[in-house]
């Protein structure tokens, strides 16, 4: 067995591992466990034959099984990497063939009320919801890199019910393949990720969108945008059903978030509209020190 | 004299161009016609001291003057590279030092009125409005490049009065430094770039301004922004002064491009709201589709 730049455990982290959803997550998590050595065999299942048969050859599961309940069985972790809108089913559909101390995790970006009904669905306290912060414009099996955890924040949201060994098991599993692990309440992290990651996806969909419907009007504006617009829009690209899930799984912390937006956004549009350029200059100096924060 | 990668003409285009400001436009404006060769003497200035001595230290200019007119007094060409609010006092303070065959150009990225404004104050039919698009969040001349341009457009927005053999002069200093080349109505222009490039910094600077509103509610929610939001941020970095000028430039055309982009931003939240998972995902795919259309 290959142990990688694994050093301090004598034996591997699990024995069996399954990863319902080879995409881009789940995929790198099982190419990033089976480079450091954490896993004995990895077992995969996709709701896409094809993306399984690319899993299965590019060698980021050793097996693929009929369906997640079948992988699951006999698995001492199985990691849920599947879009937010289809981890409820999916959980309902392995709870019957977990053994007793397997042990249960996600790769959602949504928590808060989901994590309850996740819980509410897999047998008790066996469930660690994670959300590595990590991700790209390209999905499936062929995006999937054993280093994209590396340096990459994972939040881990558990709960009172939470068994503290097996929140213990996930963590040691994220720092083992690089991540930086937290702790944090599922709400508040579905109030922070709906800021810096939901509403900018809206943000971006929304622009892409008014961009089309002026095109609508006879010109097609969409050849003079420079470099800065298609930054910009990057997160444009994203799948269209993982983004639709996601928006309606944190649907009131987005909403409020869109309202902050929006209160920023008619400040910025109130000062043109008077023509106010102390004020477009105090708006537009204290988003780029914000945006300086960031690097 | 080096001639560069200039194959066509036996002589320079210009035998004295006055650069007025000498940042990321002008001084890579400057450094590829002396690449290729297309001038004698390049003579700069700019209110800032300290970018004027780069600029000769970096060997962008040959010389530098003292105000902009001393600079313009005995050049045939005079490049504008001043931000799109200082215009109007630069062309009133060259226009009479002005040679009879001088041409004026500027590299603004507002046309429009400012158009008219900018004739009324120059030798009849002598200035021929530019803007070359290029840009990067980085400023001065230290930024500069003489490939900035290559594969670029630039836009030239001439008016009935613009000198037919001025126009064709700086058609062919773009084109020589590589630029593909095209003209359009200056009213045009100013709604196209609204849209493509107006917008999406105002939306920039209040997303920014949106997740400091956040923080300020007492959660740091900064630290967990991944790539997307950085990437689509990067706009928000640019110098404040300089959109402030922009976006009153352009007011009417940016606040009608901020209606439509409210209208769009409108469907999403809509859609959210009903939590109508079918008009959020079409949102998202037409947005998507609109966005792979730019690559």
């Amino acid at each position: 067995m290959v142990r990688g730049r694994r050093e301090k455990a004598g034996e591997p982290l699990f024995r069996r591992v399954a990863v319902v959803g080879v995409g881009l997550i789940g995929g790198s998590l099982a190419a990033a466990c089976r480079k450091r050595g954490l896993v004995e065999t990895l077992v995969g299942f996709d709701v896409d034959p094809a993306a399984l048969q690319e899993a299965i050859t590019l060698g980021l599961v050793d097996e693929a099984g009929g369906d997640a309940a079948t992988v699951a069985a006999g698995a001492d972790l199985t990691v849920l990497a599947v879009p937010v809108g289809a981890l409820e089913g999916v959980a309902a559909a392995i709870a019957p063939a977990l053994g007793p101390a397997a042990v249960v995790t996600d790769v959602g970006s949504v928590k808060g009320a989901l994590v309850s009904r996740l819980e509410a669905r897999l047998p008790a306290g066996r469930y660690v919801p994670a959300h590595p912060i990590a991700g790209r414009e390209f999905s499936g099996p062929a995006a999937a890199a054993a280093s994209l955890f590396e340096g990459a924040r994972c939040v881990l949201t558990p709960t009172p019910r939470t068994d503290r060994q097996a929140l213990a098991q996930i963590r040691r599993l994220w720092e083992e393949v690089g991540a930086v692990v937290e702790t944090m309440d599922p709400e508040e992290h579905d109030v922070i990720f709906a800021a810096v990651s939901h509403l900018p996806h809206a943000v971006a969909y929304a622009l892409m969108n008014a961009m089309l419907d002026l095109k609508a009007e006879g010109r097609d504006v969409l050849p003079y945008s420079a470099g800065g617009l298609r930054d910009f829009t990057r997160v444009a690209a994203s799948d269209p059903s993982m983004w639709r899930d996601i928006f309606l799984a944190n649907r009131p912390a987005l909403l409020d978030a869109l309202r902050g937006f929006r209160a920023a956004l008619a400040r910025v549009e109130a000062a043109l509209t008077a023509g106010d350029g102390a004020a477009l200059w105090a708006e537009c100096d204290r988003a780029r020190r914000v945006r300086r924060g960031l690097l």
